[in-house]
């Protein structure tokens, strides 16, 4: 059976894209009902690209894709770019566990690209 | 935070709806990979629409959306039709994997339903 | 080729589910800025479960799949009740366009169910 | 209202990868029903690919997201690499077909870029 060649490594960026999928989405919703400063900026925006990226990134691992690399490579620029946007809401809890969500899934693509 | 608010049941719906996309998605490669008998039939198409229904089943969980449970029907639906046609290929065990992801699949979305 | 089984009536509705994807994502993206009373209520959610549910639903025409009468019976309804929603900011011209557009996709969905 | 600000030229780069996603989901059918020669090789999984991109590619675009240019590129590349493929098939017209969507597709993408 072919999973057989699926690496560790793989297979947790696939389980953490669909976590930061996952946790990204759940934010959203956070910061829609929150609103006000939650609204502002670029976050939102950036949560929703990186959910999306994730999913397509999943499924580009999913298929043993040849551009496997190069989208894991947007994918973790996305994720950090969106976690330090995340960390302007220090003292919030949801906000600091999103970030730190999209910096482990950043991670787990950067070693995809190894 | 928001996610108390998700029930043990959700999550594992969840769960298996991403695991049963994996699944479909992998052994469609592995169908393409056998050829023949494999590409024959409905098999092929029905994992691509158990698939796509599943992620948008999985992503209508996480929004926590009103339609959840006519998502989860017709994601049920799906997946226990595929794996009906996945289980005509008996001695395969790639293919019976698949039909055991898709009833388990099937049987998480049904609960959704209650 | 195969493009020649395609009715006009499932073109329509492909480009209308694609067109109505992408007027909820944008309503969404103006719901955002106008903030305050544009983010009360389920019709953020609802446009995303319209935007989800129209691209899985033209991805299902596009496959050719068995189960497209049943998606699209379900799209019908989730754009039905997304129009009622914007309809309720009957002043804005943005939020009555997406009503209008969700209203034709609606209308193409249920053509497909006949 | 918003979609004012929307060019030409990302208006015609939407349409052509949501084009192209129909295209490459359909020769994957037709690929699929030819069966021998259209099943071997890089070609199925490359247009899977190419239509996974495409899709992800227009709702960055729909979105108005920040890293528009890169997904852009990414998706440009993956349509060239794929149209290449699709002309070993020189004599088959649904495969020219297709390439050429192909590169119509990752012309537009390129556009972006600039």
């Amino acid at each position: 059976m072919m999973m057989v060649t699926m690496t560790t490594e793989m297979q947790k960026c696939m389980d953490d894209c669909m976590a930061c999928h996952r946790m990204c989405m759940q934010t959203m919703t956070y910061c829609m009902m929150m609103g006000d400063k939650f609204m502002e900026g670029n976050c939102m925006r950036m949560m929703q690209d990186c959910a999306m990226m994730c999913q397509t990134c999943n499924n580009f691992m999913v298929n043993g894709s040849d551009m496997c690399k190069e989208v894991c490579a947007l994918c973790a620029e996305m994720c950090m770019r969106c976690a330090m946007e995340c960390e302007k809401f220090a003292e919030d809890a949801q906000m600091m566990a999103c970030a730190k969500m999209l910096r482990e899934c950043a991670a787990s693509c950067q070693m995809m690209m190894a």
